[in-house]
């Protein structure tokens, strides 16, 4: 990542202009100080932008050696009342999205140098735009399209009759497998397999017997997907993952699931074949879900929660067992064990008690 | 993917082939449709074959453009009896099992070209079968044996040392680590990591002292391992995956455990070090399984279910917590955490019960 | 890994000098039988050590072949009860860290022949000590620093500006990305993911905008990262894993995370961002861990367990859900999602009771 340097000002019209003009800021203090690049509050220099997003850290404000904060309206009242300011601010509605724009401008990803590095492997009928990058030791498989600007990590591997978007970027030891679709401006991280045949075995004789999976992967635009995750291909027809959806880390997505534009699924995640997850939609960490369901428009499942069933209801669902000392736990699972038998008991004495004292009902 | 193109009745044929004669078909209507891929029953064209295999579907298969359709003979008798059938049907037992094979047949497996690609790196001592394919970017350690008809795809990397069986392909970055035996027929997917060290080490002085990781991993015929599973070498003795066996993505399986032969593996499952899998369980996604246990011969774990010990009783075991509106699971966790405490006064009010009415005993 | 000979005597000289004399043995019988390998008691031969930290395995031990035990004290008594030794015995208080560093000896890491192999792609301006190692199909970029005797994989990647500390061995296709730094000794196993970027977007205008995650990963001495695991790179500032950390496999570490020293982590755990391990923790398998808290030094989590929140008490933690007969969780279940209202029942019964019958408190 190369930083550049610009001044307050000036950052706050790019961030405008990149934001669609949805992102303002009023400048309060000296617009013209120049920045170059981004840290927090309690660590930033005087060319560094920090953002205050949390009143809990106005302390780190206050003594902060930032160029510039961000910030909104109160934080700010709150800042001037402690202190004379030394710091300029940017102040508006959304100070963590204008920051992460105005990140995005100061340190911007490394620009792709076009061209195809000594060492890489592109098939003949591979077609690279020219203002592709391909790095030493990736591959690129027969009649594949690499769109321009996109950047074939090191080691990477596209296979045969794939499809990477413009502008997207394939990092070092990714994989998408033979006829795979990526759509523009995606990132793909290191080590996550896109492609692969779905698990789809039909048992018979005491075998099983491979069904062939001859779906694809299609993949919209401004999709991120994290290190290590997995997306398998459709056994009949493909697994799709639609615009704008960011997934993290360790996750598996098996054959023909539909993941709902601008839904996150955070890491270590596994959702089963041919589930049918919605837009909008946020899933927590480790959150385990059961195929052939759907889940509904921006709902919100919690993390390591298991789901087994269509969720037709928005809404915020959850499914932990509560942590507890060990001791604590093993006394609890003893009665949990047991439960059915507990209410049972709670029936009988609630028999006895109507059959020993009779009372009108209420 | 390269598709052939065949008629029903030579299809039926090459099934009962394929299958050891197992797989009968009884053709209704023509036989000499020429198929030449597989669909779905709702996006099938003239030149696919679908199946049916559960009546849910049995409207799309009333209006179906597939060329034939593999189903049971129940299924045939209410198709037939809802419309005069204008799609070739091949009546059996097991329309899975015989899509399946049919599959396998319409949409072979790409051929794997002979040789040794340019870009690979192959050590002098590695032995390559004059069948076998070495993609762009692999690497082949020194001693490792390559038999005829595998296929190591682009970027993978077979270790010094490692056996990898006839006809047995290694996708795209997949690793095989030194010494690992891996039989024949078997699918190794991309990111797939193979004979990593155990994780063994032994605390002393506030430290950890690495307990070397001497033995391989064993691997039999017909095995499949999913993307970015992992199965490390046994740290005295061999990590031991038995016939037959299809592990999904994401598995981690420990040091010296054994998987019994056509046991089913579901993704983003953990086997803990030393455990002993029977033949032809089922294991659920996200399943959890503690070390040094046995699990029965032919046992079901659901999924997300943590195994904490060993299974003797052939049966099917789950344990989830069972997911809830996030208020309801606040509210029942909050119970759970001191279900003692509500056993210990339902024992209280049975206690007072008894000593207010005396009875006698039923 | 190429076995050596050495007799007992000097095996327990050598193991002594490797703990800093902090390990003595005393030897029983043979102290010159030559020993090249180890082995478990059962299938050890005249030329193995083996070792018995289980009086479990006392009968293995009375009929082993193995050239040498190492054993405790107590353990030895027990032995020579039973039978007069034909094995000799290295006597010691803890006999399996004994065999560790005696393993460490018999059957050592291959050596890393110093040199960049044909087909390795090292960027111009990374800088390779002369007595390190890069493997066929790996790539080093731009400014890149290699120590002494550190070994490169065939087909890994380092990312530019990438420190790999003296010593430290990279498996083969495991990813070290730009400007994160590992330590000395350190083992990165296959298909790990060092410094991809963490997990930020905003959300914004129904999408989510990316977050530039200018932090780093930087990890100490002496840390073992298991295959497929994932380190993602600090958001603003870096990730941080001290001395000593040992990590399994499938293991997700979210940015910012920092992993005290010693810490022990199981395969398949996930760490949500800005988490803060204590030192000496132990961590069990599948545990996922919520981001932005703490866990105190010498804490230990049980597996699959979830942590919501932070630990402040060292201590023993468990939170799975025990397994049962499916049928026999179906009706725990039932129960469960109304443990509310089975507890209001026995407050109803408790209040009819003390209506019916006053007594006094006891």
């Amino acid at each position: 990542m190369a930083a550049v340097s610009v001044s307050l000002a000036d950052l706050s019209s790019a961030v405008a202009e990149r934001s669609g003009n949805l992102l303002q800021v009023t400048i309060v203090g000296a617009g013209d100080v120049k920045l170059s690049g981004v840290a927090a509050l309690s660590s930033a220099t005087r060319s560094d932008l920090a953002f205050l997003a949390d009143p809990l850290y106005l302390s780190d404000a206050l003594t902060t050696q930032a160029g510039a904060i961000v910030l909104n309206a109160s934080d700010r009242d709150a800042l001037l009342s402690q202190s004379a300011s030394r710091t300029a601010m940017a102040v508006c509605d959304h100070p963590h999205v204008w920051f992460a724009y105005a990140a995005q401008i100061l340190v911007p990803d490394e620009a792709a140098d076009p061209g195809v590095a000594d060492g890489a492997h592109v098939a003949r009928g591979a077609r690279i735009d020219a203002s592709a990058r391909i790095d030493a030791g990736a591959t690129v498989g027969d009649e594949a399209v690499v769109g321009a600007g996109a950047w074939i990590g090191a080691g990477a591997a596209i296979g045969a009759r794939a499809v990477i978007g413009e502008g997207t970027r394939v990092h070092p030891r990714a994989v998408v497998l033979d006829a795979c679709r990526i759509g523009a401006r995606c990132v793909i991280h290191s080590g996550a397999v896109i492609g692969g045949d779905g698990f789809g075995f039909a048992p018979f004789d005491g075998r099983w017997i491979k069904i062939p999976q001859v779906g694809s992967v299609v993949i919209g635009d401004d999709v991120e997907i994290g290190a290590n995750t997995t997306i398998d291909r459709g056994a009949i027809g493909n697994t799709i993952i639609e615009d704008g959806v960011k997934l993290d880390n360790q996750i598996q997505i098996a054959h023909n699931c539909v993941i709902g534009a601008h839904t996150v699924i955070a890491a270590c995640v596994g959702i089963a074949g041919s589930a049918k997850i919605g837009r909008g939609c946020r899933i927590g960490g480790a959150a385990m879900i059961a195929g052939h369901l759907t889940i509904a428009d921006g709902s919100s499942i919690g993390p390591a929660t298991a789901v087994p069933s269509s969720v037709s209801e928005t809404g915020h669902y959850t499914a932990f067992f509560p942590m507890m000392k060990h001791r604590e736990w093993e006394r609890a699972v003893a009665v949990l064990r047991n439960l059915p038998e507990l209410r049972r008991r709670v029936r009988q004495l609630e028999f006895e008690r109507k059959v020993a004292e009779p009372k009108p009902e209420k």
